[in-house]
């Protein structure tokens, strides 16, 4: 383990770990860690059987990993610990499977999920209870698709793709035509296209394009409950936080990072490598690698600075106002010169 | 298809379409469209059968539809093309009907759908794969309701109405007393009514009414994952962007246009006609026909004056300061005179 | 009725109601209510049997409760009306529970519902329609699972606890590694545990934590649309309204309060009582009790100081402009005196 973290043992190599757990919840055989050093008095009382531990800090008698990172040394142990979970083959019988359909070998079919007409599912993918998949989808190898996740029709999904818990795949796009006073829904005869090792979070959406496709490409990752409207075109690695929302036909390069709950306008462009923080508003199109803030969405370090000044704005008026009095006092003792 | 749009068509009037999509794409079959003077390179080269372009171009020798806007041509184009869905009508073996409700002729009952005690649908209606209606609704004519829909009991549902993947109607609202030191849920007696032509996408909340209804009027369109609390009331034909927010008991007139992930405070009238641009937050009432903007939303206009103002802020500080000095200068100037 | 509302009556005690509605809306066996004057003309026309109003108004010859609050005395009354929804105890034949889960006395399981491998749920608790407990999951007492909920693995669920329709509890947390030039996901071995009392909105979704449990303390409420992410410990007694993001690891303490779409940073710390303003966006750690605003949230007296502020900023350049233009005038006579 202490390889795994590229970390320094101090103690026995012998304990063996069955989980990870805060210094003060640790049973007497897990892995512990220590990141401030506020915890050193915790430290002292825990029944961790061993602790991970910044090279920086010291003075505990415990079976001691001496990491310079112990955060990420943590990701590296949950690694260690992780057991995929094990779904069997086969397929439920309360599942239903049109007779057209093609599952690959090894597929797992859950509890009341539903496969409609010549959709394919690739070797060792999981459809886990209550999920559904329209007709024509192809689904590639080694996905995971979540209880309650529905794939509309015509979907066409990569290798090793997870959709979170009631994910939606292909939704009716936001689009309308005011006629004869009313408002019509606009055909949306496109589909979505989601590549290969895309994960997506519970609850978001993705809808189908008018024509051509929806596209999320290889790698991205979508958290919980963000909407991704029709014709939207998201590049490669990237990673979009929760609650994002995207207008339709906007596109985004590779490896672009949203924060939490940010919003991207209709038809504009972003471009590779761009970072827009936590709530922000992108209404322009954004070049390669800037890193954005605010509403409108502005670079970052012109937001803090309007923030700052915006902070010391309240005491600006009485500064102009005594300007104004000083300025008259001066002008009519000119006048009196 | 030329009349259809309003075009000119340049080239043989006997060509077959068999779709849409962008030049760089289309199939020999496919029509295709040219927006931008950018893409005419591209139009020498496509394969497809014929182009939707903009009066003001020229130059391309291809079949031609000459329009005044193509992304509109777009629009009915797709019209031309759209099949709608064939929903075969009957009951999936699977299904779940209460001996007491009532389907009408040509209702499709897919997988796994769940209809309650007493509720009705009408002719033509589509219940597709594990939808749930709760008892005493009333579902009307040529509805769709899609896979994963939660109706909740006595929800009341218009003619054409669609329901978009995992919506939800009819959910307790978010209301609490304070009682013995414990927030207590108060009772929600009310229920939902949804106009004829409403429609509503994937993922929204709509909450029950503590009495009465929470009411979404006749045409009126909702995007993804917005939330509609209890006792809201939406007039009709409005149009409502992505992950809106709309607090309980707020009330929003005829034809109100409101851009993405807007919120709107509990208890206030938003008159008819209002829009109110993207990541609006709506505090207090407002009258017929304004067009607001930021958080807390105000007229569009003023809006756009701060942020002008805003982006100068950052000079305004040193300008100050020198008048400051200037001034400082000037008086112990005068007082040596 | 008068006497649950602390309320006065006026006209006969022997009425019969069936129920609450608007004053033009009330039927004749109606309960309503009063609230402002304008409304005084209505109340002359009403059918309703009796009418809730409150202390400071008068003449109207109806069965009149005069009471201090009638928003509060509406909901104490809609106590009296609520009839709690009945499930029969049973399991419907559709639903598939595992051979080594148990179900408690008097639970009550709707159709299509599935229950994984050694899962327990606890006497009088109600699995509504198609909602879904993954293995290993421990649910209370008289707690009622929505239609369309997904519970996933080793979840915790209190007493009396009410998960709305398609809530997700457990989804993967969004937690990624960079590895190779790839995204990896870090393994999320923890789970969620949810307290006694508790209520959660439809569509919201609960992350399950990367070891140890993402928490939702007693009696704590979420409304609808809400993400949770992982390792997230929500104190007890705390209301959290619609479309609110909390990141991971963030802490709130008790009773803190939150506004419609709040965003909170990951890793901070939010005290006991905090109140936090619709919309604002809190990136640092909050003392116990302050009430905060805005995008960074500060305290609600500070930001409205400097939204009062800002609503001046327009006038300002003009301001400053004649000043220095005075000072030049100054200064220039100055130079010839």
């Amino acid at each position: 383990m202490a390889a795994h973290v590229a970390g320094k043992l101090q103690g026995s190599d012998h304990t063996e770990l069955s989980g990870i757990a805060e210094l003060a919840l640790a049973e007497p055989q897990e892995l512990s860690f220590l990141i401030n050093e506020h915890d050193l008095e915790i430290a002292k009382t825990t029944k961790a059987a061993a602790v991970l531990i910044n090279d920086s800090l010291a003075g505990v008698s415990l079976p001691m990993v001496w990491v310079s990172n112990v955060p990420e040394a943590i990701n590296l142990v949950l690694e260690l610990f992780a057991q995929p979970p094990e779904f069997e083959p086969g397929i439920h019988p309360s599942a239903t499977i049109a007779p057209d359909a093609i599952l690959g070998t090894n597929v797992s079919v859950g509890a009341n999920v539903v496969v409609e007409d010549r959709t394919t599912v690739g070797e060792g993918s999981v459809l886990q209870a209550g999920c559904y998949l329209g007709h024509d989808c192809i689904v590639g190898q080694q996905c995971r698709i979540a209880p309650g996740v529905i794939v509309t029709e015509r979907t066409e999904i990569g290798n090793r793709v997870v959709l979170g818990e009631n994910v939606v795949i292909g939704s009716q796009g936001f689009g309308y035509r005011r006629r004869d006073g009313q408002q019509r829904h606009i055909p949306h005869l496109g589909a979505v296209r989601i590549g290969d090792d895309v994960e997506i979070g519970a609850g978001t959406c993705v809808d189908r394009a008018k024509f051509g496709f929806t596209v999320i490409g290889r790698g991205t990752k979508i958290d919980n409950l963000a909407s991704i409207a029709n014709n939207v075109r998201i590049g490669e690695d990237c990673l979009i936080a929760a609650q994002a929302g995207i207008a339709g036909s906007a596109r985004l390069g590779d490896r672009v990072v949203f924060g939490g709950q940010v919003g991207v306008r209709d038809n504009i462009t972003i471009a590779d490598g761009v970072i827009a923080g936590a709530r922000s508003a992108i209404h322009h199109d954004l070049p390669s690698g800037v890193i954005v803030l605010g509403v409108p969405a502005l670079e970052r370090r012109q937001v803090l600075r309007e923030q700052a000044v915006l902070r010391r704005l309240p005491q600006w008026p009485a500064r102009i106002k005594k300007l104004e009095k000083r300025l008259t006092d001066l002008e009519s003792a000119a006048d009196h010169c």
